[in-house]
């Protein structure tokens, strides 16, 4: 099976859509994944979505909807009454998936559509998954679960395992509760296999004990941290008092990495919310121009410092000259500084390591890149007969602001953490605009003593 | 079961260590799932890290070399022998990580491991792993899995599947293969709960044919998104006639996000090679002093435009009060745009857009912010009573400098895409550099023009 989305496939639609031709477009989408199907509607202009997802039948068009850019999926969702909502898609899908839905409804028409549930253990699912705080595996998992008992045979196990895996679609793991309902193991599929040979043995003689887990209320990066530590499919979750509540699935997981990634990239890029190329222009400005703002701010900063030292300019207007080299600089190496340290932290590999440590280390990269820097420099200056104030000029300030702005780097993200800011902020226009405007200071304070001593 | 290293633990470990209490360390380690054992020997100094690797038992000892940093691995990977790699390493983990494992050894010292293995089974599988390149499907997947074939009974499948799951750690799917040995689908867990009790039935009429694969030779980024896409946890490989020769397991898939995640974000934030706070300071400065070279180079650029217009500066030194500010601003105006398109090309909703279209919209986003910029920075201008020219030249530059630095933005990285570069790279200090240079020639010459004006 493979899929490409061609502009045949498109026009085809579009104009089957325009004729009215209802039947030639569920020909072609019937041979379609519903993430496929999905993959159309988001290319298509919103009227003509809508009629091609009333074309599917309820349970296709649950798994499209869930497979759509999430614009779309509002779109698609306000055009919905609420008993399409609860009966159409609700039982159709996971009750995660069923809880993202809700998530984009406003609070009354969530109150409207669970009313309208017909199964009342979906609905309390449904209020509890609800009730937990976004971010939180209790936000994330699912209470679709497959778990036998460690006092049951495997017989017995079998016959329960077959009556709940006809609620479950997917059925990844089989988890092995006591008689308590609380959390004991797996038993993984190669158990099973090997199991019905043996009906009387008790589960607890074949599951798998050692297993992870995690509470409701643990925060969804932990939950990425440990499946990616522990190679686990599906973790499961557990209440406070070790019940276990849910699973989380390696899906939902893999959506987070990619939000985190790139929720992580649009801050260092200066971009805030998460827009994309589909979004329209006015969306782009608002995530945009804000951190534009900054940098103007900045460089109108940069102006009024700049003004201070005019006198400077007026002895010698070559300093201009460098004003740009010294100021991408610091924010380069700024950048770099923070960017390492966001890193770190993401990967764990920053705890337990002390503040000192951490500046020490990135104090002697600063310095080998600050020699190299300054003394090239220096020789381009030779090179082109620059008086030797400027060169020094150039040279110590260059090599002082690397300094600076390596520990700025350094510093501001792990502010930032303890003041539980996300520290990839620091890796944005914010720090690049800080350090371009430490590095100019530094440049004319240089400069002044500088040719103070020269002249 | 949770695991939190501590500095008493590490301690500990290292008092053990130092006096040479080997069934101490033995003791502690024992509770610690290989993971967890990883951790702590990534935190040792070199020396106590091999003597604690070589406590652990040989099985554990794989599992524990597989979750170590690359550099650590590489590390305690040179201290063993071939026959200890061979026996206690190889022989106690699946194809696709004794593949990972033998890649950092030299050919020659592969050779010698390869040529110790007993089995000749793993022999062939590892060398043919070895043989697919770097980056793509085969070199990711593991050889390991159980299939039933469409024409026998549950019965036969079943007694097959547990010969053959005695050969494969975790099982997460069974795949169904025609009799030519052709991936034909798979059998859910759901179905194989179900099966027992109709043992007559062929594996065709019960297992789901609509299966997601690619070939040996797909690229692992197409492999993330199909996973992601289609939600699937374990993606079968098939050779170019469709025959089912490997797995491709979420955990790896995992690895990829992360390490392509990592990519991303360290060129955008000037960083080549994959160095993190762990690493020495000198591969850091490797991986971080060429980006500085760059933009030390593009400031030496800069000055020499500068210089050319020395005159306008000695008629006005206060037109390098605006400098930094116009220079800034193109770089962030450029990073902006191209995170817009290498974020798109990633997610793929850049496909099938055309350049013209994506421009276009990029103008628009422009046109606004540069709106928006232009008029503040001249109300700026206004408030600190600067001259005319001097407000005209740096309005107008701004207004010209944000939709120059938007195009480039969005054209560099659609060009690298079709230069077969990584378009991440355009993100980096290598366009912010480009857009340093361009913005300050834009404003020279606009300056050049308001002061013919207005003087």
């Amino acid at each position: 099976m493979s899929f490409e989305l061609t502009r045949t496939l498109l026009d085809g639609i579009r104009s089957d859509v325009a004729e009215g031709r209802d039947s030639a477009v569920q020909e072609v989408l019937k041979e379609l994944h519903p993430a496929d199907i999905a993959q159309v509607i988001d290319r298509l202009d919103q009227e003509d979505a809508v009629y091609v997802f009333r074309l599917l039948d309820s349970e296709e068009s649950a798994e499209v909807l869930l497979n759509l850019d999430e614009d779309r999926r509002e779109e698609l969702l306000a055009s919905l009454t609420s008993r399409e909502i609860a009966e159409d898609v609700l039982e159709h899908i996971d009750s995660d998936d069923a809880a993202d839905v809700m998530s984009e409804l406003s609070e009354e028409k969530q109150r409207e559509v669970i009313a309208l549930l017909d199964d009342q253990e979906q609905r309390e699912d449904l209020e509890e998954l609800l009730s937990y705080q976004e971010g939180t595996a209790g936000a994330l998992m699912a209470k679709e679960l497959v778990k036998v008992r460690t006092d049951w045979t495997v017989a017995r196990a079998i016959v329960e395992m077959r009556r709940q895996a006809q609620e479950v679609d997917h059925v990844y793991t089989i988890y092995v509760v006591d008689k308590d309902d609380q959390l004991y193991g797996v038993l993984p599929l190669k158990q099973l296999l090997f199991s019905a040979e043996s009906t009387r043995t008790l589960i607890k003689h074949i599951c798998d004990d050692e297993i992870v887990s995690v509470k409701a209320d643990t925060d969804v990066e932990e939950v990425v941290k440990l499946m990616k530590k522990y190679d686990v499919v599906v973790l499961p979750v557990v209440d406070d008092r070790d019940h276990l509540i849910g699973r989380i699935t390696f899906d939902d997981v893999m959506d987070v990495m990619t939000e985190e990634a790139t929720e992580d990239y649009q801050l260092a890029s200066g971009i805030s919310e998460d827009v994309d190329a589909t979004d329209s222009p006015l969306v782009q400005v608002r995530a945009r121009l804000p951190w534009l703002l900054i940098g103007l701010a900045g460089g109108i900063l940069s102006s009024q410092i700049i003004a201070q030292y005019e006198e400077e300019l007026q002895i010698d207007p070559k300093m201009a000259f460098f004003m740009p080299l010294i100021a991408a600089t610091a924010g380069n190496v700024g950048v770099q500084s923070s960017a390492i340290v966001v890193q770190g932290l993401a990967a764990g590999t920053l705890d337990g390591v002390n503040l000192l440590a951490r500046l020490w280390k990135e104090l002697r990269v600063a310095v080998i890149s600050a020699s190299v820097c300054g003394i090239l420099i220096y020789l381009v200056n030779l090179a082109l007969q620059q008086s030797q104030a400027l060169s020094y000029t150039v040279s110590i300030a260059l090599f002082t602001v690397i300094l600076t702005a390596a520990m700025f780097g350094t510093l501001i993200p792990l502010l930032l953490e303890r003041l539980k800011v996300d520290p990839a902020v620091a890796t944005g226009p914010f720090v690049t605009t800080l350090n371009d405007i430490t590095g100019l200071l530094t440049y004319f304070t240089v400069g002044h003593f500088m040719y103070d001593m020269f002249l």
